[in-house]
């Protein structure tokens, strides 16, 4: 059994692309989990942001979560009329094409597989950070344990998209049951005590304000917390990976995300108010996150505790697969329109889009090595890419509802569609402004550096494409058949294999040895008499001419390179063929004792020939002399 | 101007192998800097060794010294006879595979081998380790400081041999005659003295005594300080690049060296004596040289002082270079009898044997990164190569005598060689005892393996020459011709090529399309017979057939290399030529955007392939599509 196969799998036949297809109960694991760890996350860079206001802090908590999940129902309603609207996914990039244009379609889709990117390095520093907090051991190895984790993301995810979505599903639902129950619970208690709860486990005390609250701090919390918003746009960008009914399926994945997100974001908003509960100080002794807090206050340190933020981890080291899923899409959809390389197109051992996953595990990889795992410096530049592409969606979205503005409740979606690319639009105005001092300029830089890209590979391909295709039949001119070179070092078997190749193939041909000086090779001019000459009068070929050469500078490749040259200018109505004995090895170590003059005369005849150049292999197989056979007659060549 | 040109020098022609001779004002810089930076780090080495004596150790430096210059004397001695008995060089490894056998003779060179490496590594991070002491502000930056000057003395000994020699011949005479000078003048001093000089400089006191000496203690001793001889044997294995009178040359060489040496190992232990100088701890405060104590006592810390310090740190900077000159050579005599790859035997482009360069660097470097520039822990492995050499270069000498036992002077030459045969097995075998806990054996163990190795390569060499070899004459039966297959995408202008180069060449041609489910690909049946059959009518040409596999694992290889098996199969009498269509691009980079399916079904081919393949390149350049010519008509081709 192959390696490939045992970490792999079994490969699929393209017959068999609709097993692959999944429902909503996957569909959360494999579409949602960034959604869902926003709230593990979100919130807390809310209340971080407010920490200069200590306990004034509690005021602003609830209204600012209303207002994000605000701005979250308006993206999720446009949302879910763009996967009705564009079912073979896309998401931003295909209602920004149809609406507003190719530019604004690419510029979409380089924002969001920026975004893809980042959160791929974010994600998996911060499940690990988690990680690591609960077993201080393995802190001298964070980066290695990013790495493996990051190396199992990339192999579950090869393995198709259902195998993965399979292995996350129980820690996702357990996470969110887990979750909801301890912050329903912590409802249910806080109405119990007349809104004075009384918390099990003794909270870290909020600190003294040192700053009054400004419009300009609030807007920062708010861009902070908006980061919990990330990860909507998933499902619309991968549309097919569900079974029929499509959209129907794609629509219940999306609502389901949206409102456990929902419920999650406002519970923790009304209980970190409730219990007083503010952001701790990150790598400082006594730093407590946010959701430790609640947990701990509504149930206690017990197995609850454990359970919760357990599944909490879980989901914060898988949460990096939603990229998985959707960066190799985008990168499919961008290679169908030729903008990227055709190779993203096509489909794995597991029909999975291989060349997308591997290059998203390359690039987040390097950023994880770069950065050391610690990915702190990498968060300002996070949420841009996907605030950008909500808006080019929304915006779009306004468009395809103008264009359809006489059909059935036209008017009550374009509606929502307007409101939702204002506030997508402000909201993203608010983090560019926020974030744009901190590096959240490195994003838009990286984001034209990829436009660039997009554009370029465009005109290579559409230049490659003008200059090759044709749709003439075959011509056949009154050409003159080939002349054949051999290149020969010695006499050998491996040498008189290629001569007889090449009588074969054409009516000339000339032998050429270079000699660099070497004593161990000799001049074959004495000999070629009787080892060819005669034998191929008496074959009734024409017998091939030996052409020697001397290298005064030991090169064996420059002389015969300026000969072929030389040859075929002096017949330029002639196809040159070079004929290279080619000595096979049987083992791959074995590479390491010859010095592959083939192989370099073949890419240099390559790199350097003409047109009239075409280079042949004539290989000679050292496997079919294997130690057992040595006693038999040589194989027929 | 290229960048070899410029790092490296202009190419140089086999015929002017004779302007890279060089005569004994360079040969000393070139091949003796190891024997001589030797006197740096012998005696000191000794004395370490010797601390526990505390100021007991003052009476056994002469004794010892004298011991280890008498050893010194006899090898040079018998080194001086091998250098006119083998005058093409290889030095132990020539004496031994004369007069020993083969065995010997690899064991000896394998010896070598691994002490060569090891000095380069150990001579490397002795210089920058003294350079360091100079300007501690290089500490940090160790590794990349031994890692430069490796990459420089590669640099340099690709330039030629006397490239290297001229640039080291300055600090070399300059070190010899400071480091000469201070001696002898402490001599003077010590005379006029009556044998109780005054320090100019305080010297740090010696220790007091914390043990008495054994006889074990001064045996290890011994062995340390007889590291000051490797580097002796180096001429030997160089004689060639000496010009002629090549042995008189040589041994002018080889004298001057190791009079050089045994004066400088006798004056410093003398003044070692007089002056009451002994090693200090390395790496603890207070730590001074023993030549920075005995120049310091002699002429203060003055200009004089410095420059003869400075002068020593750059030749033990400089002293790898003897492993540089020697290393490629030995390994150049080794491919040369078959026991290491041919490509050892090729000289580069300024005459320098640059693949055992390059090796010698890449292994070095390897070792200096694996202990991060500071190589105590290599020490011990250190010099049991050179000893092992030398004995069996004694061993051989006696064996050489002895067949010569007859001529004129053979018995004092003989009776000279048993004596170095026994004083160097009898050092070996101290050196072996006093060292082998301390890691030598793993000298012994790589030793060993690269026994196996050489004999490996020679049974390769000697099966693919058995098996290929052949003084045959070209058999040319009733072959019949090819058959011509071409793998074909779509149709374009490179297919075009590729089927008119197959009709040229076969008079069989068989199109082979594999549609793997990508809808951008055209099945080309059904416009088959309009674009190539009847074409190829028109032309008198047998019309080639179309062939389309589909696959249902996406696969565009394993359904044409399946294809391509079973028609080798059918028609077990003909070649199968296949015709790649093979777009070449026009920039480097262009090779991101393209898929490569050429590249690899020529690989996959040449590996796959049985001895009726032939795997033919039908190459269409891009680049005779630049902008420019555009507007021009397509390129006769």
């Amino acid at each position: 059994m192959s390696l490939g196969r045992i970490l792999l799998g079994r490969r699929l036949r393209t017959s068999e692309s609709d097993d692959q297809l999944i429902g909503p109960w996957i569909g959360v694991p494999v579409l949602g989990l960034d959604a869902l760890a926003s709230a593990a996350y979100g919130p807390e860079a809310m209340l971080t942001v407010m920490m200069p206001l200590g306990a004034g802090a509690v005021h602003y908590g609830v209204p600012l979560a209303l207002s994000i999940a605000a701005v979250l129902t308006v993206v999720f309603l446009s949302y879910r009329q763009t996967i009705a609207a564009y079912p073979n996914g896309g998401g931003a990039y295909s209602v920004a094409k149809e609406n507003l244009g190719e530019r604004a379609a690419l510029f979409a889709a380089a924002a969001l597989a920026v975004d893809y990117v980042l959160n791929v390095a974010v994600a998996i520093a911060a499940g690990v950070g988690a990680l690591v907090s609960i077993f201080p051991a393995l802190l001298p190895h964070t980066l290695s344990v990013c790495l493996v984790l990051l190396g199992l993301l990339t192999l579950l995810n090869l393995r198709g998209v259902r195998a993965a979505g399979l292995v996350f599903a129980t820690p996702t639902w357990l996470f969110v049951v887990c979750l909801l129950g301890v912050l329903t619970c912590g409802v249910v208690k806080l109405v119990l005590s007349d809104g004075q709860p009384a918390p099990v486990v003794a909270l870290p005390p909020l600190s003294a304000a040192v700053q009054l609250a400004t419009p300009w701090l609030l807007l920062h919390a708010f861009a902070s917390g908006c980061t919990a918003m990330t990860g909507v746009e998933a499902v619309s960008n991968a549309v097919p990976i569900f079974r029929p009914d499509t959209v129907k399926n794609a629509r219940r994945t999306l609502t389901m995300i949206v409102v456990i997100l929902l419920c999650l974001l406002l519970l923790e908003a009304t209980l970190a108010r409730a219990y007083h509960i503010g952001a701790t100080t990150p790598g400082e002794p006594g730093f407590q996150s946010l959701l430790s807090q609640l947990v701990a206050a509504v149930v206690g340190r017990g197995f609850l505790y454990n359970l919760t933020l357990g599944s909490v981890v879980a989901v914060l080291c898988m949460s990096a697969n939603t990229s998985f899923a959707d960066f190799p899409r985008i990168c499919r959809i961008l290679a169908q329109d030729k903008w990227l390389p055709e190779t993203f197109v096509h489909r794995g051992r597991r029909l999975a889009f291989s060349h997308g996953i591997l290059v998203l595990s390359a690039l987040s990889g390097i950023l994880l090595i770069v950065f050391g795992g610690i990915t702190d410096a990498l968060i300002p530049l996070f949420a841009i890419g996907a605030f950008l592409a909500f808006t080019m969606s929304q915006a779009g979205m306004v468009v395809h509802g103008w264009r359809r503005r006489h059909e059935r409740r036209a008017r009550q979606r374009m509606a929502l569609n307007v409101l939702g690319a204002v506030a997508t639009g402000a909201t993203t105005l608010v983090i560019l402004v926020a974030k744009l001092h901190e590096g959240a300029w490195v994003s838009l830089l990286i984001i034209a550096l990829m436009l660039l890209g997009f554009v370029g590979t465009r005109r290579h391909y559409s230049f490659v494409a003008r200059v090759t295709s044709t749709s003439a039949s075959l011509e056949l001119g009154p050409a003159r058949p080939p002349l054949a070179v051999v290149p020969l070092r010695r006499w050998d078997a491996v040498a008189l294999k290629a001569i007889r190749l090449a009588l074969q193939l054409a009516p000339d041909v000339i032998c050429v040895q270079v000699l660099t000086g070497d004593r161990s090779v000799d001049d074959l001019r004495p000999r070629w008499d009787l080892l060819v000459t005669r034998p191929a009068k008496q074959g009734k070929f024409k017998p091939p001419e030996l052409v020697v050469l001397s290298s005064e500078y030991r090169s064996l490749f420059k002389p015969l390179l300026d000969y072929i040259d030389e040859l075929a200018r002096t017949h330029p109505d002639r196809q040159v063929a070079v004929i290279v004995p080619d000595l096979v090895e049987r083992r791959w170590y074995h590479a390491f004792l010859h010095n592959h003059s083939a192989a370099l005369i073949k890419a240099l005849l390559l790199a350097r020939g003409g047109p009239q150049t075409v280079v042949v292999s004539a290989p000679w197989y050292l496997r079919d002399w294997l130690p057992e056979q040595q006693h038999l007659a040589r194989p027929a060549e």
